[in-house]
This record gives structure tokens, C-alpha cells and sequence, in this order.
């Protein structure tokens, strides 16, 4: 819970670290701004409500998607940027901590949208920040924001969330759009989660324990093929090279491969879904498939609801 | 052609890749439109047009100026922008296709610039873009919107282009601005093209085919002093050290250098150009001669041609 | 001097490379500006004054800070921004003199922001170009910005300048903010200036030698203790590793650390000021003291003062 149950400003001036604090309420409010944002990039592209505000987008690890969404977002708003991606090239390297960073750009910009390497790393940073930042990934910890919008664009094709079938495959220890919608899907008592991971590299125990805590149905299949046609939502993942040794790396890669024989098997009403970016997990002719949905609905949710956050974070509500 | 003869919304929602497709009503139309954005900046700056658009600068290969004037032309019309030059440390290196990241960038902008060191891959990439791109450069194949530039200065110098002698001289094996500018040149039956090149680094066999395909009066000249009395403009090209080996590059550097001396030889009504980066094979002592436009009026035309293609193709004409 | 006295618009249009041109009165005018614009952040976030103005920020060496600040600051005004930060991958690698760069960028641009390794380099570039440029830092020259920030922090604690003792201690040798602010420092007669510094990191001769011609007090100590009770201002700066041997480094690296205890001798009310970025020769048990302005009343005046030069430079006072 960010602020009190009901109230719209639950979000204004708050950091957003990690879903393990969100209601289903925060939710709800995110999904119907997110509704919003949809209607206003297709009717005017945006508006000018975040005008004078700055967004600093702090990435130190290298991002295209998260980051070029983010900047996109806040222009749309209005918001001014300041774009720092791959920033292993300045003060870092002089040995500034992050501490300190976060610290001085409170002083340049309205809100922080921070990448890092480490996991826990922003949780900290916030402790520093006089303003909000928004995690944009801290290593193989957590994507909150990616998990909002995994979990709206599930939403938006079924109608609800609660009570489907989602089968999580792939490197989903090193994964951390995965483990944010697994404890995201938590607040739904009766989803049901599956997951299929080559033997190396299982979702992280932290993430597992949580969902025991939370009491999800949640179950682990060597074979994700066997539960396809069962199903509602697939979301397949990459083998996340950048956070493992080249030997594991080479056990690993082609594992899975999701193609167009597989996919035939799955429900007529299911989805295909994956963060990007996409090596070769997801075969090229699944693409075209209408239930995959990784290349444009989920692309583009994840503007709107990054959009929604911001105007959330940064404009009271009257 | 591009849209409808005539038709003043033939570059609205159009992808721009090689100026082949360009028929002299294009032209034209561009050219007007940069003689309004001439008029816009001199008495205003900017407007806000393109408020709320979006433009992704996604360049696979650094660049400064380009990158920098096509930023400017955007914010000078009121859009937004992303930033990325130099996208090696990103998803490129994560194994992600050209073709996905344009399909996820057509969720996030309005208007996609891209550079790529592989010819021929901007055309492929707008197969797959659900939103127009512009092409700024594909390896050593075209430079389309560089060509539009140089020929906007040619045509606001001597009022016209036909008729004109334009001397072409340097490594023209790799520069892309020469290819799309020569092929440009063949939209006017009476143009003259003239072209000296180190031996090693002639012109490409495609683009002399299609002069020859087009009629296009050229000829190759191995010392190019001989012509420089007779000429209207001489283009210079910089030696493209990234492109060649280190052992080429050594033959050919050096081999061609315009200074002053050669310059007086010109006709008075002539002029030069060079589309910069410049390293010696412009003396500095050529700069201050008047006929010399490639520091001053090339370059800020080259802001005025990009923010006229921006608006012509992210606006429709009422 | 850079305009006429009294004369609201002595910086329309003028670059901004050194203190040594800076009069009281011109100090006097920015300071009177950067508090309209602490308001204006204050109230509104900021304005669109500098409206469809481009600002370019060239750095070639990389920055977090002074970049970031300047393109929020620019923003925050209305105007539109060209962040490039660590040009080493772009024209400067293709060969092209820092001249002809600021030739083409006064194209795109309204004022360039530049910083750049070679000392006197900024000041060679303004002959070039055709628009204002601010330095943003010259190698071990100049960071004249920085240098009013600090004086202008000064000034808003104690009501004046004149008459204080102020201490710099660290690597002043390699630092170009307190040659700047020493330099300034001239422009008061009854200031008193200490240095105290590792004996191989002296003050660079030049800036000892400008301050004996301006007849300006200061004296070198050999341990800054000595003297902590008595000072104003107490001014820390890095060791710049990036400007110096490996075993220069091993030599001066932690030879000065402050911490709480030494703090402790200090006036009741003096300052500790850093430029940032800090390593360890601030201890972090100093951050929570009141009279640690380092990491929020100077940042966030780094802000204001930047914001004022950029509005009295693009825009004439009516």
C-alpha cells in the first residue's frame, strides 16, 4: 500500500521500488489512468499537464526499450528529460556512490527513473532522494513498472486477471520482469502460475517463498509443452547473458524455443507474451500469430502505463 | 513518387529512404517548405506544430551532426524527442533484430530517424515499422536527406539546378551523400556530373548504372584540376577511414586536397561544398572565400530541409 | 567587463569562458537573476521564456552533473536541448577540429554549452562560432559556472562576500572550480583566501600569479586544521585522478579527509562546500551538519545560477 485505500493521490510523491507494496486498489487506480493515457495518445498524441517538470532518467545499465519509453512518456506529458543511459562513462566511474547521485539530481529533476545493476539498490537510494524515484530495474531483482503493464495488458484482453492460467518459461532466475508479476499476480487469489525453466536457472527462491507466503497456486513443469493447451497467458523469456558466466550461458541458450507448432496447441483465447528484447526464444513465425502480442499491444501499453505513473507521482489530483 | 502528383500530402505518414523514388514535384514541394522554415527560424525560432509528436533518433552508428540537426528540428517545431547515438551498448548487443526494434519503436514515437552501418537495411526496417522512418544514412549506401540539402543549396544559389556542371571528388566508393546526390541530379535532364576519384575508390557501379540507366551526363576525370575552371559546384568527400582498411586508407589520404590556389581557378558565380565532417582535404585557408558554403549555409540549410520533411510528414496539409 | 555598466543586458549574446572578465556588477546582475529564478522554480517549476530556443551541450569530456543541470535548467525555460555527452565516439574520432564543430553547431543552436580536456580550448572555439558560448569546463583551466554557483551560495549565507576567509583545500592543482573561484574571489578586496593543499598538488602558478597582481590576500598553510576555527567557508575538493599519473595518484589519494571531529573546530556559522563529485575526502559523517551545503543548497543553486546565465544570455532584457 503507497497511500490510504480509496484515495487518489495514493502515488503523488511516492517512490515506486517494488510491487511487494501494492494493493489491489493502487492497481486498479493504475489500470483506469493507464485507460486514460490510452484515449489521450490516440485522440491528441498528449498534453501539456507535466509541463516544467524533469524527469531524470538514470540508467546504469544500458537500456533501449525501458528508457526510450519513459523519455517518451513524459515528453507526451509535456515533462522535460534528462537522458543518462549507460552512465558507467561519469561520475561513477570517478567514484561517486549512488547515494550522493541521487541526491544531487533531487536537486535537477521532479522524479528519478533509476537502472541498476545491483538488487536493492534503488530500494536504498531512496532512502537519499528528496524526490521520488521509480525503479527501473535493479539487476535480477525487481521491474515493477513492467509488471504493470504485463499484468494491465492481461487485463485488457480478458477482462480480469484473477483466476487465469499464466505459464512463465524460461531463464526466470536472472528474470526480472518475472519475478515482479509473479508477486504482482499474488494479489489474485485464485490465479494459478506455472512455471518451466531449464534446470540451471529456476525462478530465485526469494521470489518463490514469497508467492508460499501469499499462498499462490504456483507449480514447476520440466516440459512447459505438456501444459500449453491449458494456458491463458504465455510469457516466454531471454536468456539473460549479461548476469551469467559464458559456460551456463552455453547450457542454456536454444533450451526452449517457442514456435508456430507449439503455439497451434495453445487455447484460441490466450496471449503470448515476452518483455523484448527477443533473440531467438520466440520463433519469427509466431509473430503474425494474433495471440502474440510482445510486439505492439504490450509495447504499447507500456507507454500508457508508464505514462499513468508519471502523471500519478507527479500531479496531485484535485 | 512518393504520393499523388500535385499532391501537397505526398510525403504525409511516408517513409523516406533513397531519393530514386523522389520525382521533381517532391522537390519541389520539399524545398518550399524549407524556405517557410527558413522564414519560421529567422523571425521565431520555432513553433509548436509537432506538439505532442515524438521523434526517435535511433543511430546504430555515431554521428553528430546529423543527429544533432535533426534533434534541433524537431524541438524547433515543438515535438519531442529520443535520443539514442550509438546504439552498440544496448539491445543490438542484447541479439535484438532491426526488425523488432522498429516495431517497438513505432509504439513509442511518431516518426523514427535511423542510422545503420548495412545498406540497404533502412528499406528492410520499414517493412516492419508500423510508423514512417527516415533514413540518415545506411552504411555506404544512401544519404537521401543529405542529397535533399545539398541540392536546396545549389537550387537557392543559382536559382536553379539544370544546366548546372557539379564536380563530384574524393573516396565517392563510400559516401552515401554522392550516391543519393548524383542520383537526385538525374531528376534535371540538363545537369552535368563530373567526378574525380582517387583510383582505388570510385564511384559504385550501382549508382553509375543508374546515371547511365537515367541519361545522366557524367564523365571521370583523373586529376580534377583540370575541370575546376568549367564547374558550378565542386563537392568535396572525406576520405571514410571507417570504411576501408587501415592500408587503403593510407593510400588514399592526402591524395586529394582543394586549397586556395586551386579554388582561384574557379569561375566567381560557383560554389563549394562538402558535407563535414572536414579532416584536410579542405584547406583552411579555402574557409573564408566566399564561394565556400559547407561551414555556414549548407549546414543551416541542412536544419531547414529536415525540419521541412518532419512537418511534411507528420502533418497532413489542410 | 562584458557590456556596459549598469546595463541589464551586458550578457545578451556574449560567450561566458572566464571569471577574469566579470565585473561586480555582472556578478551582481546574475546573482538579482538566479533568485528570480529560485522563485520561479519555486512557484512554477518554470516557464517558457527561452521557448523554441536550442541549447547544444558538447561535452567531450564525460559529466554528470554540470550536464544534467544545464539541460534541466534549459528546459525548465522552455527551450529544446542537444545532449551530447562523451563526443569521443562521434565527429571528433572522424578528425574534425573543435573550429569547424562549433562552425556547424552554431547552425543548430542558439548557445553552446561546451566542456573539453585542453585548457584555453573554449576560449579558442568563441572565435569560431556565431552563437554565445558557455564554458562548462576547460581541463584544468576554467569552470566559470561553477564558480558564480559558489560565490552566489556564499552570498545567500552570509549576506556578502567581502570581508570572509575562505579555505580551499585538496588537489588544487588539477581543479578548475576553485581557480575559477579564486579568480572571482578578486573582485572583493577584504577577502582572505588559505589554500592548503598535498605539496605535490599546488595551485597552479598562473592563478597565484593573477591573484598577486589583484592584490588579493591568501596564504598557503601546510596542515588546513591549523586554521579550520577560523574560516568561513571551508571548500574540499577531489583528487583528479583522471588528470594525473598512477603514482601521482597513490601520493595524494587520502592525504586530506575531513570528518566530524575536525568539523567540530569550526565556526558556528561557516559553510562546507564540494563541487562534487565527492569520494572519501568528505567523511560521510559530515553530510547531516547544517553547515554541509555540498550536497543540497549548492547543488540546487547550481541550478538557479545556470538558469539565469542561459536567460540573460538568450533573451534581452526590455
Amino acid at each position: 500500500m503507497l497511500g490510504k485505500e480509496n484515495d487518489m493521490n495514493r502515488f503523488f510523491s511516492q517512490s515506486f521500488v517494488t510491487v511487494e507494496h501494492l494493493t489491489g486498489e493502487d492497481v486498479t487506480l493504475v489500470f483506469r489512468k493507464a485507460e486514460e493515457m490510452r484515449t489521450l495518445c490516440e485522440e491528441k498524441g498528449g498534453d501539456d499537464r507535466l509541463k516544467h517538470k524533469i524527469l531524470a532518467a538514470l540508467f546504469y545499465e544500458p537500456s533501449t526499450r525501458t528508457f526510450s519509453s519513459f523519455i517518451s512518456a513524459m515528453q507526451r506529458l509535456g515533462g522535460g528529460v534528462i537522458p543518462l543511459n549507460g552512465m558507467s562513462h561519469t561520475s561513477v566511474i570517478k567514484g561517486e556512490t549512488l547515494e550522493d547521485t541521487v541526491r544531487v539530481f533531487s536537486s535537477y529533476a521532479d522524479i528519478l527513473v533509476m537502472r541498476h545493476p545491483d538488487p536493492g539498490s534503488i530500494a536504498n537510494a531512496v532512502e537519499y532522494a528528496a524526490k521520488p524515484i521509480i525503479n527501473a530495474g535493479d539487476g535480477i531483482g525487481e521491474h515493477p513498472t513492467q509488471a504493470l503493464i504485463d499484468a494491465y495488458t492481461i487485463e485488457n484482453v480478458f477482462g480480469k486477471i484473477d483466476g487465469l492460467h499464466i505459464l512463465l518459461i524460461g531463464d526466470l532466475a536472472h528474470y526480472r520482469p518475472t519475478n515482479s508479476l509473479s508477486k504482482l499476480l499474488a494479489l489474485y487469489p485464485n490465479v494459478k502460475i506455472s512455471m518451466s525453466t531449464p534446470k540451471q536457472v529456476p525462478m530465485q527462491e526469494e521470489v518463490t517463498s514469497y508467492l508460499k507466503k501469499k499462498k499462490v497456486s504456483f507449480k514447476e513443469y520440466s516440459d512447459f509443452q505438456d501444459i500449453l493447451p491449458e494456458v491463458d497467458v504465455l510469457y516466454v523469456t531471454r536468456v539473460k547473458k549479461e548476469y551469467m558466466s559464458e559456460s551456463l550461458y552455453k547450457q542454456v541458450k536454444g533450451s526452449y524455443i517457442v514456435d508456430k507448432t507449439m503455439v497451434r496447441q495453445m487455447k484460441k483465447k490466450s496471449i503470448i507474451l515476452h518483455c523484448l528484447p527477443r533473440v531467438d526464444e520466440i520463433h519469427a513465425d509466431v509473430d503474425s500469430d494474433p495471440r502474440s502480442l510482445y510486439l505492439t499491444t504490450q509495447v504499447r501499453n507500456g507507454l500508457y502505463v508508464r505514462m499513468a505513473l508519471l502523471d500519478l507521482i507527479l500531479r496531485k489530483a484535485s
